[in-house]
């Protein structure tokens, strides 16, 4: 059965993609005054510099502006000025310093599941950033737990449960990102309800699930629904072998 | 007793703030050649920046990055070019691709507690840096836990030690830095083993000690007295009122 609920942080429990995608996009314009975007595929180019980066570091604001300005430095051919390579730091800063904003009805939602169980906390990026966002959000005190990581795979989630002597069955995952959030743990042989944010950064985009997990995956569209979505994945854990009566 | 010993990363096991200053030497060098660097008061700029900036990047390689672009942008008054501000982003490439080179000695002392007590890794910084350090080290085996914090204060180590259920009687922190690794350790009533390394960060060297806490620090030169201290610091632990009798 179910004994441990696991939420990711940034867009699910409050916004964070927007202002990434906001900073994308006057990065976009800064660089659109030097070069055709569109010929010089900007976009592509970005996400290959901060791709080849994120071994180096790891995912985040930081390592964004970073990225961003060796971008607008390499498709411009060095012909950004300085101003601009300035104005991508501030741009940069801007993500950095952005207000935590809850989802409409999640502070109700986890408060709910903080009722039934206990709750952990499971986000990746700068845990500096990451510390800032958790303190301003208010529900701190919710979790049991609280764990920044640098990268959210299975090994990530394996080592967690280790630590509170559950078995990964004994665990379900609510998120946004089927790469970061659900995959890894329903490989494990856990559970997942996720709920998609209307934005997603090109590199979650990757991973699909692999065919027969469908069962323990519940999709749902807001944060209300995430206390029904899990009694309905605890029925299903406490009854596995239903369908082969 | 003395029942668990916490190491530090930076400086205690591994090289990394000599890396720092030749990054900053670089970093001189180029804005040199636009100011008079005593007149423009440079080294003072930066670390005020990079103080400044803390409160919105944390402790690292990439905050230091971006701080001193911003630095370098002020200083100059804007006449630094892109492409002097792209070196500067290389250097900062630089400093966090840095190989991990473990201090002499330092791998048989840490081998030599472990035999006695169960150790922790306590380090702060930027978590992807501090990890890839870590895996790099070769010494990850021996840690019962690794901590990566955002700030090594009185309330970290608290949070650390509640989480092994002992007091602060029961911890001894071996590092280089009074500030972060001995001063808020000795102040909760813990034990410390200050090993200086060569060269300081000069934010780290703000904070001393308050009178009457020297029982508690022994101040070693090399990782090989390393448990000879740690030796001598649980006699003292075990015999707290011996200098009162």
């Amino acid at each position: 059965m179910i004994q441990l609920i696991g939420f990711d942080g940034d867009d699910t429990l409050w916004h964070s993609e927007g202002y990434y995608q906001s900073a994308h996009a006057a990065f976009e314009a800064i660089v659109g005054s030097y070069v055709d975007l569109a010929d010089a595929g900007l976009h592509d180019r970005l996400l290959e510099t901060e791709r080849r980066n994120l071994r180096l570091f790891g995912y985040g604001a930081k390592g964004m502006t970073l990225s961003m300005l060796e971008a607008a430095y390499a498709v411009t051919q060095g012909r950004i000025s300085s101003a601009d390579m300035h104005r991508i730091v501030e741009l940069g800063k801007e993500v950095m310093a952005h207000p935590v904003e809850l989802l409409p009805g999640i502070r109700e939602a986890v408060q709910a599941v903080a009722h039934h169980y206990p709750i952990v906390l499971i986000t990746k990026g700068d845990l500096f950033h990451q510390e800032i966002k958790v303190a301003g959000s208010g529900l701190a005190d919710l979790f049991r737990r609280i764990e920044i990581v640098s990268e959210k795979d299975a090994r990530a989630y394996a080592r967690v449960l280790g630590e509170f002597g559950l078995e990964p069955s004994n665990f379900a995952m609510v998120g946004n990102s089927v790469r970061s959030d659900i995959e890894p743990v329903v490989r494990l042989g856990g559970w997942g309800v996720h709920m998609p944010y209307h934005v997603t950064w090109a590199h979650e985009l990757e991973n699909g699930m692999e065919a027969g997990h469908e069962s323990r995956v519940i999709r749902i569209d807001s944060p209300s629904s995430i206390p029904k979505a899990l009694a309905a994945l605890q029925a299903r854990a406490q009854a596995p072998l239903t369908g082969r009566e």
